[in-house]
Parts: C-alpha cells; structure tokens; sequence
C-alpha cells in the first residue's frame, strides 16, 4: 500500500493521455477536424494534463472555472486550484467552431505535429487585465506573464480533452522523465511516506544543494523536479542544467534519497500564486512537501521575497496536502564556517559568500576561478563546456 | 490565540504546585505527617508533576495505570502514557499507611525538605521484572534504568499529590528554568506555531548545532532542553553544560530562533520508550516536534541506533501530537566541505570526522587542540576551563 499524499481533488489521478490503438484511431480522426494551433504555454498545460500533473482538471478551463479561479483559488466546483488553465484562439478561428464540435490542437511549432482533440464546450471572453491583476498582483506589460496573458488570442475555448503526444519530452529525456504514476512508483518502490520537491530551472550549487540537504534530513526522500518547458532567454538549457544536476547527485548525495525529473510546463512567474500551483501538482507526483525558497517563481521585484512563503498561510486549511518547507535565501557563511541562511547564520553580510547569477556566468565564460564554497568542481566542470561551446 | 501544540491529554496544563498561602499552608499541615523519603527519580518526576510536564497525571500511578502502561503503552483510562510514573517504599512503611491517609514526601538528602504531600489511595506490589522487560527491554542489571527500578524499595504507593517545592532549580537555574506554562508564553510571544525541542544532556559541538539549525530551518524555532537531573557519572555537570550551550547560542544563532531551558527529570536510559516520554513532555512545554537523534536515551548497546525513530510510527496515530524529526549520527565531512549525516554524506568514514566523547575529554584535559570542524573555539574555552578546575 502506498504512503504518499493522495493525488489533488479526492480521486486518483487522472492522465488525459491516449496511448496505443485508441491514440492512432483518435489520430486519425483528428486528421479531418479543424486545426487549432496552440501557444508555447497551452502546449505546456496539454502536455501536463496528458501525463496526469494536473489531476484533476478534464481539459481546459471553462468561463465560471476560469472566474472562480481568479477570484476564489478553486474551480466552479470548490476544488482549489490557484492559476486558470485555458486556451485561447482568435475570433475568426473562434467564431467557425460550433459549440459541441471537436478540433484538433497542434504544436505551434510544427501543426502537423497534433498534441490533442477537444470537444468544444464553451467560448467566451475574459477580462484580461482582471486575470492579470488577480494571478500576477499587476497589469505591468513588462511582466513576462501578464505579457503572455496580454499577448493571447481574444477567445478562450473550453472543453475535455484526449492528449495524443508527450511533445518530445520522454525521447530528449529518457527515463529522467517521469508522469505522475512513475514517480509515485519509484517513491513506492523506495518505501518514502514523505518526499520533498525541489523546483529548479537552473543548476544546482551549493546553496541549493544545502536546500534538498535539509529536506532529506526530515523527509524520507527529495524529487529534485527540473522545469524543461520554455523559460528567459539567457537561462542554462535544460540539458546542461539536468546534466550538471546528475553530476552533483552521483557525487554528494546519498543513493536512494533523491531522484532527478523533470516536467514539461513553461514559467508563468506568477510568484505566490505559481508556488501554490507547485505544489498542487507536486501532490499528484506523490510529494508531502514543496521546498519553497526566497522569491519563489518570481520575476523582477512584482513579488516581495516570503509572498510565496505566505500565501500558503492564506488558503483554506485542506487546500493541499502539500505543504511548503519555508526556507530562506541560503549561502556559505565564512563565520559559521559552513551552509547556513538567513535563520540559521547570525553574522554580517560580509561573512556570507554570495554570487549573483550574472557573476557567476561572467565567472564561467572568462575562465576565472568559482570559489568551490559556491559550487562543486564538479558542477562547474559542466557549465565551463556549456560556456565554452557558446563561444 | 496560541498556535501551539496543545497540552497532552486533551486539556489544560495540570501544575501540582501549590504557592503562596496555599503552600504555606499545607506545608504546615504536612510536617504532622507521616514522613516518606523518596528517590531521585522519584524526585525529579514530583518536580515534573509540580510544573505541570506530566499533565494530565494527577500523582503517582495506580497499580492498573502501571499494568497499562507497561502492555500498552496508556494509563487505564487510554490516555498515552509510555513510561510508569510510580512511587515506592520499603514494605514496613507501607503497611504503617492505612488507604485514604496522606503523607508527606520529602527529599532524599534532606528530610526536612518536604517536597510534596499525597493521599494515598492506592498500595501494590509489582512484577519488576515485567516493568524492565516492557520498558527497558532487558533485565540486565547492569542497565542503569533497570538496576534503578530492581533497587527501588518493594510496595509501591499510588495517589494525587500536592507539590510544596521546586527542588531549588529556579534559585539554581534563574530565568533559564522554565515551566511549560513559561516557555509557551515565549513561544507564544515570538508568534511561533511550530517549535521543535532539543533534548541534550551533553555540551553542544558543531554535530548538536547541526541538528538544531536544521529544525530551525524547518520550524519557527528550537529550544534547546537541557536534562537537569542526575545523569551518569563522568558527564559535565548542567551548570558548565549550560554555560557553554549559551555561548554557542550567542555566537552561532540567529536572535529569536532558539530558546535555551532545562528540565529536573533524572535520566532512565530507557531509549525509545523515554524517546517517547521526552515526545510526550515536550508537548506539554508547547513543542510541535522532537527531535530525535542516533540511539536516542539509549546507554550502552541495549537499543538499535535507530530503534527510537522507529518506535514513533509503531504508536497509534493521534497518541502524541508532537511528532520526531528524525535524524541520523550528524559529524564534518571533508569531503562535503561541511555538515552532514548519514543521510546526506556519501563518502567514507575516514572522511567524516568523529570524535568520541572519551577522546574529547582526554583533549581538553590535557590542553590538546581540537579541530574547530567539531567544535567553536568558544565552546571549547568554557569546557577547558572546567577540566582545569576538575586537575
């Protein structure tokens, strides 16, 4: 019998993903429906809803889900849910679809490249600016998540879906991607009760290292869960990233305490309400707690550095069964002579060793020496290539 | 409103200590009656009972209370309880004191200290053997809890007590002496919901500073819970322990993370039983968790390392609401280039720094230096100064 958290909503999880012969009848059927394409984000929110991360939605959101979710934190049925998932299309495109009829959503990369079928539902217009307000905290055009809301079609579609495609996802990345159900199994096979996510989109150095540290310290297990959907231009690929991750586990880590994944969302940088959105879908992985850092899913300063920590004291008791483990900036003390952060290390900042990311990069492609205080040799080994290669 | 654990037992702090003029007053009444020496442990356990760290006990444990506990691990009415709390006294006494009649009890070194009154209502003999088997799992006399209960004198008495004195820790300890009602109120004062206790009756080295902060990363704060009682011979004695944990705190932690107290309970060695004891009373004092570490109160190699960890998911759920932070032996790791466990470290034992609480005094009695990775130099300057004084 299994030990974890149960999967969000109350039911088991629910993956949308047709594999086999029902996905190639349902291929070619949805070779003669209209083609919709969809942006880097839907397809992120597609792929999701395939592997069974967002249990337990059925496909995109309709218009009193998407209201109820800017407005209350849940679906139209009570079930929390802090972020809207919905697709949108312009209204010529919208206008041509009858409600109740199905289309076929393909890559906006490639549209022959279908990702799924829906049936049509529900059409409507939303109030961008009161999204905006409500999941961002601001309207400013130069946050790269009110852009993208911004920048949508005028039409929001809703519907059930069936997915028909991994995106890629499970051939880049073999068995270091894993849905919902692996994890679980893995963690089941490993005996863990509780396990910690750790949520990254970059590599990890000592300071972050400390972090999956003190969460293996009192949790059975770390699902180190690296973000491999779109994210800034000038972040590490999701390659070297996961690579560099590899490194520093096989090195400093006990074996069969954590486990490296990734997932296929792109970044919203909606701050708190992204921290929430992490640890729903960190429960259908099957993990008890989210480590939730300074600034978390943040961008900019739209956000102050513990919004992400105090939100969580905001929703209703119950919302989640996964709970965050608060933790603040974290970074080696000379005094303390070791790992600390700002809980734990009572000196002056001039004892703290900190990097910024430009420091490092800059650090990395003139070749200069990285304190190994800041990070293993090991780790920086692999982003030295990185950089060199970018040359 | 506290955010606190509540009380054990479902109701308010129960503190048997009578002051004022309801002290005097009985006091006064106790010094015509019977006097009955008791134990230290027996002692340390009334002084409990005065501060209200046994709540919800009303005394001493009646003989069904005491089978109950034993076997189940609750008294007759199924409340929780781990470890018999019981007074006892030589048969001649015993049979002196008719049923319903009071005594006074009064210190093992000075009679005319009288600690407490009690109505006696009950008297019984006890299967020793079976205590030792159930609560020390062994009856092996060289077991120092063991050899406590085979050398305690053969009836026992069973009854509600009135508490007339606090032993002279307040005097002795100042400030740092605190009932549990007096440490919830700090707690309560910082605003924390979350407080995991440290129990120690050691000085602490970086491995104790280790397991504190990593609650602290996790918790809103640690206090740091020094047994006062008598412990084993050749351990440094409460006063210079307490020293050398204040000057660790003022120098290692952060202000307002970690509260330092102490506790008048003689040590029984019982590892994971009194692992549990210490879960149980900690709750009382307002701690949320425990944290328990390698052979958690064990002595010699009675218990498994790690037996104390285990015994916390072999409870009924919902016996304690104070639940372990379980954590493995702790030390510098040359290779990891800081603190670890064996949870964290993978490397080799000749990389990991250990030090044998016999090589330490051997050190620091013969002023031999000792590497900072294991222990602050400020810490080491109070223990040095003890050993001097010992020569």
């Amino acid at each position: 019998m299994t030990k974890l958290v149960k999967p969000h909503g109350g039911g088991p999880l629910k993956p949308l993903l047709l594999t086999g012969v029902a996905r190639d009848t349902e291929l070619q059927r949805a070779s003669s429906l209209p083609l919709i394409p969809v942006s880097s984000r839907e397809k992120g929110d597609l792929l999701m809803l395939g592997i069974g991360s967002f249990t337990p939605l059925d496909g995109f959101m309709h218009h009193d889900d998407w209201r109820s979710v800017c407005d209350n934190y849940t679906l139209a049925n009570g079930v929390f849910w802090p972020i809207p998932i919905t697709l949108s299309t312009t209204k010529t495109r919208a206008d041509g679809i009858s409600i109740n009829s199905e289309i076929a959503l393909v890559d906006p990369d490639n549209s022959s490249d279908i990702l799924a079928t829906m049936r049509v539902t529900g059409k409507y217009m939303i109030d961008k600016a009161h999204e905006c307000k409500a999941v961002f905290r601001t309207t400013d055009p130069e946050h790269p998540g009110v852009r993208m809301v911004m920048e949508q079609a005028d039409e929001n579609l809703s519907g059930p879906v069936k997915v028909l495609s991994q995106g890629g996802f499970p051939e880049k990345y073999g068995a270091m991607y894993m849905s919902p159900a692996q994890t679980r199994a893995t963690f089941d096979a490993n005996g863990w009760a509780t396990v910690a996510a750790f949520q990254t989109r970059n590599p990890m150095h000592r300071s972050h290292e400390y972090l999956a540290k003190v969460a293996i310290e009192v949790c059975d297990g770390v699902l180190v869960h690296s973000l491999l959907g779109n994210l800034k231009a000038g972040d590490i690929p999701a390659d070297v990233r996961t690579k560099a991750i590899a490194v520093l586990i096989e090195k400093y880590f006990v074996q069969k305490t954590v486990v490296q994944s990734g997932y296929p969302l792109d970044m919203r940088y909606a701050g708190p309400r992204e921290a929430l959105l992490h640890a729903l879908f960190r429960q259908n992985y099957g993990c008890s707690h989210l480590i939730v850092g300074r600034d978390h899913a943040g961008v900019g300063s739209y956000y102050g550095p513990f919004d992400a920590h105090a939100i969580f004291d905001e929703i209703p008791r119950g919302a989640l069964e996964t709970k965050p483990i608060k933790m603040g900036l974290t970074f080696w003390c000379h005094r303390c002579a070791g790992m600390s952060s700002g809980r734990t290390c009572p000196h002056d900042v001039k004892d703290q060793l900190q990097v910024s990311g430009t420091q490092l990069r800059k650090w990395l492609s003139e070749g200069h020496p990285v304190p190994a205080e800041f990070s293993r040799p090991e780790v920086l080994e692999v982003l030295r290539a990185y950089y060199a290669k970018l040359e």
